[in-house]
């Protein structure tokens, strides 16, 4: 028997979607805080022996994921976590990589964060402010502008976001570079790699952060960047808050180097209600929540049935992460 | 000789591209409103003889339209029209097809007008302005909305202009419903024919108008179309104004079919200025200025070279319009 730990709620979900699988496997579910239960009854924290624990965004929520991180730290017995991070950045899972088992990364959060990417951009470059100013003084006028298919974009990290990304951006017609590891432009012009992306900031019209936050990737965004980048440019970022030097880039927007950064995450979150970000005309914020459709929750389902489908048979698994992911060699 | 009338700055801009057809050419532009010129000499108005007439967007704006438009109606020799325009529902066309000229349409405007409906619509279904008014007031809030990928889309017209639309709105993956005339789906799921559009609307999230406004189109947006429209849809209009019933569309507003409209065209041009659409919270105003980006040009003269080299070698021209489109059996 194969001991599966998750949230109530996650497994009313797809319990009818694993029947075929259920004769192999023990789930134990977490009906509230710190309580346990399989098969109708109680199961004491004590006797908890997961192979596999799925961490799920609505058991972030709701409150219970400390009932699920605790066994996963604690128990020798697991072997594969999925989780609902699309980044591993955070110390925890580097002690969980360590103890030996496998991480398994979401991919459901691209389709809504690539949305999040465009609707932004877009909503930038197609003049829909000056629109709306015309629009409230009466004013039949024309608004001429750069075409978002004249434009120059550079993706930074190549995951399962910046794939999705690039797939849409792409259909504008945009030119497309992407910086990442190894040469496999996939669906870019081209690839460079991050200590070389000095090159293309001159001709950046959009710059999206799609990349993991690493000792690498800390602070790539500081003055030098800022000071290289095109003026009129956009700053995307949808990574981590630890990609950008805040400081450098308040010097930046002074510059229009970016003339606009939209900004999901940050050096601290929540952003602290006196930060200068909140204020700033140049500067859209949302509040980590560019992961937030209705859509990501039916795909994690499906992400994790078919990645329990793929452990179950020995196949490898989907959106695996690898060690250098969480700083181990 | 075969002659061709267009205006000096559209011929400044095209010459060395045309170089290789000179020897069969005489151009005959228009440096100012009422003047003609060929290989530096006047030419009198009574002596013009044109086969071809260029009409550009940049004639158009500077007032040297009427100078095209005259020998276009009274010469004979007329043969063929490429128009800047991407819809021949203005009478004069009428007037020009009874003539026996072919008339080719723009197609560069498809990308610009694709880019707007797009940043529109991703605008609105991404809760953009949310995340803004949480900014306003400091707020780390999250904003959850329905996915564009979770989106049934329905595009009234299938031109050059609906084609581009539709390449992008499929890279987000929504649902395409195309009404046109004939049964090739293109790049949508389904096609229907505007006789049956009504089955659509109860399931539709986004409408775009972009068809030719005909004695079939006309107010086809009326009572009956929002009152079995989607509550909470948005509809976008980038074809004629006369495709929408303003009264309808205003009763429509509020009972939320649609809950917001995006309009670049309207039944009365300019928009006057006690409209109630100017002050209205659910809609969006542009000024027929959907068209308004800096890459139509360069592909409006690339499309007159390449349908002038096909005109010269006799084969089939691109976006020739068919004669039902201006009225004629």
């Amino acid at each position: 028997m194969t001991q599966i730990l998750m949230s109530e709620a996650a497994h009313l979900r797809i319990r009818d979607r694993i029947a075929h699988l259920a004769p192999g496997l023990r789930i134990v579910t977490v009906p509230e805080a710190g309580r346990y239960q399989a098969d109708g009854a109680e199961v004491a924290a004590a006797d908890l022996a997961p192979e596999i624990v799925w961490n799920t965004q609505e058991a972030y929520m709701s409150g219970l994921l400390p009932s699920l991180m605790r066994p996963l730290l604690d128990c020798p017995s697991v072997r594969w976590l999925q989780t609902f991070n699309a980044g591993l950045d955070l110390p925890v899972f580097r002690r969980i990589m360590e103890k030996g088992v496998r991480i398994t990364k979401s991919s459901a959060q691209g389709v809504v964060i690539a949305e999040y990417v465009l609707a932004h951009a877009l909503s930038l470059i197609v003049p829909i402010d000056a629109q709306r100013q015309l629009q409230a003084r009466r004013e039949w006028g024309r608004t001429q502008y750069r075409e978002v298919s004249q434009t120059r974009w550079l993706l930074v990290g190549y995951g399962a976001i910046g794939e999705q990304i690039a797939q849409r951006a792409r259909a504008f017609g945009v030119d497309l570079t992407v910086v990442r590891r190894g040469s496999d432009a996939g669906l870019a012009h081209r690839t460079l790699p991050l200590s070389r992306i000095s090159e293309a900031l001159p001709d950046t019209d959009v710059v999206v952060l799609a990349c993991a936050l690493t000792d690498e990737t800390r602070d790539m965004c500081n003055g030098a960047f800022f000071a290289a980048l095109k003026p009129g440019a956009i700053l995307i970022n949808i990574g981590r808050g630890g990609l950008v030097d805040e400081d450098a880039l308040r010097r930046g927007l002074d510059a229009s180097r970016p003339a606009y950064a939209v900004l999901d995450v940050f050096q601290t979150e929540p952003l602290p209600d006196d930060h200068w970000i909140w204020g700033h005309p140049q500067v859209r914020v949302s509040a980590h929540t560019s992961n937030s459709g209705d859509g990501v929750q039916p795909r994690a389902d499906i992400q994790f049935i078919g990645n329990l489908e793929r452990y179950l048979a020995g196949e490898p698994l989907m959106n695996e992460a690898e060690r250098s992911e969480v700083g181990l060699a």
